[in-house]
């Protein structure tokens, strides 16, 4: 018999709400007055905290969404008759309605990767039409981290790709939307596989590891940031409340607890793999390196799980993916295993 | 002697915080968790209460902020060759850096207006280009109600400037970004001057009226609305966690929250602008009728007293406006009449 | 030992000058005056003549380029938020420069296809996203006739293709920069596999096929064709002096000549393929239905060859093709296969 | 009583055809086979003489029409948050159904002008903005030369707007569609008041002065000139058969043709001037100072003598356009006059 259903969704970490830290920091900066459009003290100070975490000055902008950052960060990246190298899998290239194509006015250059990474081959492959006029000029490669499959890139995949993408006179953007369960999951610093490696833009996401809206712009080449805020103000990507979104922001970083949040996702997904390891009618389709877990199913108990306890199917044929988040607790995940093994094996 | 400056500031009504209600809304729409992008209770409630407010099925969409709110309006219903008419002072012409232009790839046929308010006669006038393959098409007029001048269209100036609009075979705009302000001034219903006289899509603010952020697109012809969500996604403007948007635009309309804020803010910019009347060196450049205080003031003290409390300058010389929200005190007015008189004729 | 190398080109048939026909008719067009954009006697003819040649009131509008007509198409049968199925290999995919994801700020859903054609399978697959706001919605399919690897549709296969887009509610470009050629190839009328089955739009060619330059685009369906003049002048494909194109069509048209000289073209590509047929290392990969010849080479006589009379490598490894045109003699046939002998078997 | 019309029309100057020594040189062009996109001889060729005209090496690109000239040309100078400074009756601001807009992604700022002339002024008066996100930033300036007006900027006026430009940090264009005419005005060198007062890119017109089809794209600046290509291709603007274009210009150029035609329609303007100087109820609105002719003329003679010989009615009341070109005969002019005396006076 089925159990009641877990009290929190595997269907996307976007589901859940707010943490408590960052709620709080989001009703403590309700104080007074400022300026709009970033021209206040929280701001600021989330500035000086993203130099401190990167250990160097970086441009810090502030945008609504992940698309939003996504687009401007891109825009910033390339010349209007340049495209960018990015997975077939990649959220820019299936998830966004194409916003990528609109706000760029290019193509994106989408190529098959079993594992939603980059890898030098691929890009290199892409390079032989450099100079020629009437095929769209790779301009910058787009690789996210943690992959939209639930997988890292470790930072000398990274290295090696940013490699060859530089051999071709490439930029280099990071979707970052869950940078923070890659951060937990390499255990080294976020510095070490963005700018230490070459990423020119990191998308920073704030959203899906507890924040209610708004995520990071991080621009390390400083040349490159003049333009990203007339971009932003261009793209309607320049939140005039802007201290709502930096105080949030400050909360996550503080005392780590971004990484301590990722890590207890990561936890949850590996928790969640390890108990469906032992049903032989599911397969794990990907690594579990992140906050992701993709398996297939019998196809005829899809549905009445689905029914049970929302999530999505996905690319492949009887695909699903379970994610967890900060929110997930293990009382939840044992839930779902119960669930599974009741409709899989029921 | 100066005193203290104000505890708000006269800058923009968007340099103001949340309400209590509205701040305490978001806190409380923090339990569970909610499938994203608008499938949540909140979501539905708040629609519903839309329904209500215009006494009729109306089609309600959320969007981040303003620019967003207008730039997706304005998409659904031009055709990608045809321009939008609107006043040489309205937002989407000015503040948006081109993101207007940007997103629909065409043409603002902006027209000088003395009191920010489009009239029949500045509309009828551009229409003789209708089937000239050789110029933009008009294909929309924007209204901004109330003005970028704090002023306010009339129902009957609406019906008027609308039915030169229809003649043409245009379709209304209306950006609402101080809708409440409007509603509050006319003391009608919002449904009197927006579906009632003609107006297709309304930009209904929430940021300016003590929301932290999000704006409502309201669509009044169901044969438009097909395509806003996907308009929304593409511009990079459709919230994932929508429920901590809805849950402030409920706020807000319950017990009129809305009307009472905007009255008061109303309130206050008339008592500001009745306390400067008296000012001989201060001259009062466009009728108060919402929550703006235009004048000229003498060029000298302009500098000083903005370093004292912030304010903008505007377009014509020595003018400058101050704008008041629903967090202005009666106690702010009178220490910045106060400034303002040490200042002017001290 | 090699002979003197062809005194055409097997590189493109746009390497091809003007046929002597169409030269005469340009230059008869220089008489007198005409007001420009298409308000001349000779564009009136050519309209009059395009509706002799689909048997049925059709719109016919004269783009400059290929890539032109292509863009304002598409433009005319998509919403904005809409993207366009396509082969990967496609014309508007790979070799516009981006032009298309310029133009209609949006996505070419691009397929890998082995013969260049979409199939109903293709197509299908693509639908279940129709309705999911996350993901660009199909509003139409390319497909070209004859196709990018010298493959022609039959009728039958349009049908079918077209039938699953109808499906799902779709529109159906079909870019002809080479339709004389399919019709030549098919042997039926080109209302047959065009209007007949259900294309909304086609652009039809001229400049492959003996123009100096010139395109139409023909609209099939009225409702359609409203926005055409404006998408062309807005895209910039609206040429002034536009008697010049009509005069060249109209000289394509009398006589059939467009046909005529695509028979020749196809059939020199016959020649060429019957020629090489024989030689062992020389496989052709496609089926020659048109006026190009794709085959794998040895791959250390490929630049040996170009050295001598120039041709495009293409996209499978030690892949060429080779083009013929109207003005590719038996005698250019004939000399470049002893070329191909000699350098191959040398 | 009313003669016979005139052979030619003072519509446009691109209704005039092509002029017998162009037509001539675009026949002989049509000699064996040429690679496209500009890698044939005669191209070549042209943009030789082009470094010869200009003194200098300069880089040319040949594009379809005006309208696409001027989107290259200003996509090559701005960054897509940047906007262009031209004057309300300017053809990329009003004759153009947008395309600027929509091929730049930003606003035109355009400004009333009596004379068609952007002043030292008039530029300086926007450049407060620069800095200010949510504004649109100047990135260049467009003037026209000759402009609309068939006014012409003397090369010391261009020297001062320019140096205003420039103390902004913005690039200038001039759209030269009537260069030639401007030209044959000034007396001097084309370089004179191109390249050496500070144009970045010209519009180098040929379709108003005799060609079939066909401008030249001259950028000064060889840094600006690696995107123009691209920017060409993804603008649908690089013409395959170029050779045809090549032939045109070199015509052109060849014993100062260009020049000849040019000096022939500005004495055929002040012809028509002259003429109408003596008619009391014909009011001459601008300087005639290349192949226009402003007038104002009795509201009901109008439509009469448009009936008689088409012509246009213009932006002022009562004021139509006249327009001269290579092909404009004396005796055209005097039956003109004719014509007007007898309705005007009749």
């Amino acid at each position: 018999m089925l159990p009641a259903p877990p009290k929190t969704t595997f269907a996307s970490d976007n589901a859940s709400g707010v943490s408590p830290e960052v709620l709080e920091a989001l009703v403590a900066a309700n104080e007074g007055y400022s300026i709009a459009y970033g021209a206040d003290g929280l701001t600021e100070e989330l500035r000086s905290e993203m130099n401190t975490l990167f250990g160097k000055e970086v441009s810090t902008f502030l945008a609504w969404g992940g698309t939003g950052a996504n687009v401007v960060a891109l825009q910033s990246l390339i010349q209007p008759w340049q495209g960018v190298i990015c997975t077939q899998s990649s959220h820019i290239n299936v998830d966004e309605c194409g916003a990528p194509e609109r706000f760029l006015g290019s193509k994106l250059i989408d190529l098959p990767s079993p594992d939603a990474k980059l890898t030098p081959d691929l890009v290199t492959a892409q390079l032989d039409v450099l100079g020629v006029v009437h095929h769209v000029q790779p301009g910058a490669i787009s690789v996210t981290q943690s992959t939209e499959y639930g997988t890292v890139y470790s930072v000398k995949e990274l290295q090696t790709v940013i490699a060859a993408a530089h051999a071709g006179g490439l930029r280099v953007h990071m979707d970052g939307a869950r940078v923070a369960n890659a951060a937990a999951s390499l255990g080294c610093s976020v510095a070490d596989f963005t700018c230490a490696v070459g990423v020119d833009v990191l998308s920073f996401g704030g959203t899906k590891n507890g924040m209610a809206y708004g995520e990071a712009i991080i621009v390390f080449d400083p040349e490159l940031a003049t333009a990203v805020e007339y971009l932003q103000k261009q793209s309607a990507q320049l939140p005039s409340k802007m201290r709502y979104i930096s105080a949030q922001f400050s909360a996550l970083l503080k005392n780590d607890l971004w990484l301590v949040q990722a890590r207890h996702a990561n936890a949850m997904a590996q928790l969640l793999a390890d108990g469906v390891a032992g049903i032989s009618k599911v397969q794990i389709t990907q690594p579990v390196q992140a906050n992701a877990v993709f398996v297939t199913l019998p196809p005829e108990s899809i549905s009445k799980l689905q029914a049970w306890s929302p999530f999505y199917t996905w690319e492949r044929e009887n695909e699903v993916r379970w994610m967890t988040s900060f929110a997930t607790q293990e009382s939840d995940v044992r839930t779902f295993l119960e669930g599974v093994h009741a409709i899989v094996n029921g």
